[in-house]
């Protein structure tokens, strides 16, 4: 009989590579503290005992064990529109909002929606490393502009401008950045926009830590405030992060409506709609839990700072940048693969960072470090683990 | 500036079937009774209480906010294969099982990961819908064998013989089917197996209704005890109908050890991992909530004869077929579409099923009852309904 046959798109992509960093940490003895794990983004704190009582309401009720809108529940796409002009300034509806079970699910279904197998998608390099893998699963082309320390890791507008070429379908970017924090000004959000407008390209923002931006209430661009921005910007959106849910499956897309009909399609096919008991607790929790977000956003500023100082006092290591959630980190290690480093610092120091490599081609030298989801005091243990690895 | 582009494999689609012909139920006065709702697969008694408050406790605890394992929580793959391992008489394991959030999300998986743009997947004609517009939407060919009246909708063996090329990747079919009842015997389905495993084809078998089929704990078939049925054999189902929760969307894979590592990588760029809360909820009620879901089969066979005796009564119309959930039904008007007798059964008679044409070519004569969803009562109304637009 002849062997079954995969997608050879799914069959030559690595295996996923979180779980894969996890395995280290089990042959990590202990011996130097507790591992501190600075991997996967999950917030270091529970969520608040309020959205644990809704999402138990909620999903303890018949009200939510029917199916729902494939758009998302009413209430939530309200909610969130309504967060969402807030905070820009701008005039966004429930029409233009898309639930979707978290932010990857938003991004392979806003991309879905308006490119196939053989199109091209246009990124910066270093990458949200499932985006990247996403366009390969589906036969999409990835191209990339540069992003490079010496630049603070915010692609260049010129640069996009060159790679902006007529079969360029979408470009998607993400700020602030996973996984080099860096966060993209408003102005060069701006001219990006405009180039994407005159090319007839997409521009898919991926914002999922916006709630984290060390300048609090600011609006992080003016994009959603410009005439027929329907016909350019895509912003995704994870409600996992900021409250922190992500076991729950939750995202939202901001978008045209015409964009958000082709989305429903897409999701109708993917899995017909978002979890909802979280969309209706989530509703419940957007504005009476903004303090407490807000309370959260300073903690991970302070946990930003002590990171800094940190890593001033270890010389050989350097912090290239930092944003709202992650932070680059130069290891010392000259010549040797980040894969190498990062696995020697979870096995031998109990410090688990991801390896610049996953993020892209010439990321040897980074690790990224999640620091939020550690606390000070842990975060403060980083200067004894990792002198334990130095060359 | 250049238009916005949209995929053309998602513009091209129709708009989702369901919330169109929802739609129609707006325009039903009333003025008949109640509104009978056989459109969407829902089952029309709530959930076992035991379920909602097991659903409710693993909601609103902290234990499963956080990222999940990307195959399932271990406890629900462990309690599931026990379940299908029981059930099959097979030696089914936990490395077999992958979940997903809902089973339209398990086939679409378990296709990116075997099929990729410009393949071939085989279906029966008439097909569940979301099954062609996926296919549809990754650019993969969908090729049909004829499930006619004639053959009591079971697609002939001889025919899936002939249509089962080298190109073929996969046959998918769906058993009890959906749209018409069709329940395929277990030597049919044998015989496929064979045909695909001599072909190097993947058989993807959609049990998602096989908790309500007439003959109870009988094995549907024999497959899973064949050797080396992991390298032929992948089989989808639906927590959503038999626990009645399909608004907390689960499903699962049961599959060979590689197709679940290849699921895996597609359901990491999907949407990481399926909701938690409701994996832990399903876990504790598989085995406790058996006698609860027994009871619900026997009484959708009760629904079934009171269709099966309704129809009887009603000489213009015909029940073609009638199965584990749904019954496909011939409606009296030759030559008029099934979408403009689905349309005047909603507004005229306040009866909401689904057109055959949503099933594909040559469906024009039929309409998909989802009997299941309403009680022997209501069933008994629809006598009265049908002949409101007597031709």
């Amino acid at each position: 009989m002849p062997a079954p046959i995969f997608n050879p798109l799914v069959a030559n992509l690595s295996a996923p590579p979180i779980p894969l960093v996890q395995a280290w940490a089990e042959e990590y003895s202990g011996a130097h503290g507790p591992l501190i794990d600075l991997s996967q983004a999950v917030p270091g704190y529970p969520p608040h005992r309020d959205m644990l009582q809704w999402l138990g309401e909620a999903a303890s009720s018949t009200a939510y064990t029917g199916y729902g809108p494939i758009e998302g529940e009413t209430v939530l796409r309200k909610a969130y529109a309504e967060h969402v002009a807030d905070l820009y300034g701008a005039p966004v509806e429930a029409a233009n909002v898309h639930i979707t079970a978290g932010c990857n699910q938003a991004f392979i279904a806003s991309i879905v929606a308006v490119a196939g197998a053989g199109d091209t998608v246009l990124m910066a390099n270093p990458f949200y490393f499932n985006h990247e893998s996403t366009l390969a699963m589906l036969g999409i082309e990835s191209r990339f502009v540069d992003a490079s320390a010496a630049q603070g890791f915010v692609p260049d507008v010129q640069a996009i401008a060159g790679a902006l070429t007529s079969d360029v379908r979408a470009l998607a970017l993400v700020t602030p950045n996973n996984p080099t924090g860096a966060i993209y000004p408003p102005q060069m959000l701006q001219a990006v926009y405009d180039l994407c407008r005159a090319n007839g390209t997409w521009l898919i923002l991926d914002e999922t830590y916006r709630d984290f931006l060390p300048s609090g209430s600011e609006a992080p661009h003016r994009l959603l405030s410009l005439p027929g921005w329907q016909d350019t910007l895509i912003q995704l959106y994870s409600f996992s992060k900021s409250f922190c849910i992500p076991g729950h499956r939750l995202g939202a897309i901001v978008a045209g409506s015409e964009v958000v009909e082709n989305v429903a399609k897409v999701m109708d096919n993917l899995q017909i709609c978002a979890p909802r008991p979280p969309q209706a607790a989530i509703a419940r929790a957007i504005a009476p839990l903004g303090s407490w977000r807000e309370a959260n956003r300073m903690e991970i500023v302070g946990r930003a700072e002590a990171l800094h100082d940190v890593m001033k006092r270890l010389p050989d290591w350097r912090l290239e940048a930092i944003g709202a959630y992650f932070a680059f980190i130069r290891h010392p290690f000259d010549g040797v693969s980040s894969v190498v480093v990062a696995e020697r610092l979870a096995k031998e120091a109990g410090v688990l960072a991801l390896p610049g490599a996953f993020f892209g081609e010439g990321q040897e030298r980074f690790l990224r470090f999640a620091f939020a989801n550690a606390d000070v005091a842990t975060i403060r243990l980083l200067e004894g683990r990792l002198v334990l690895i130095a060359p």
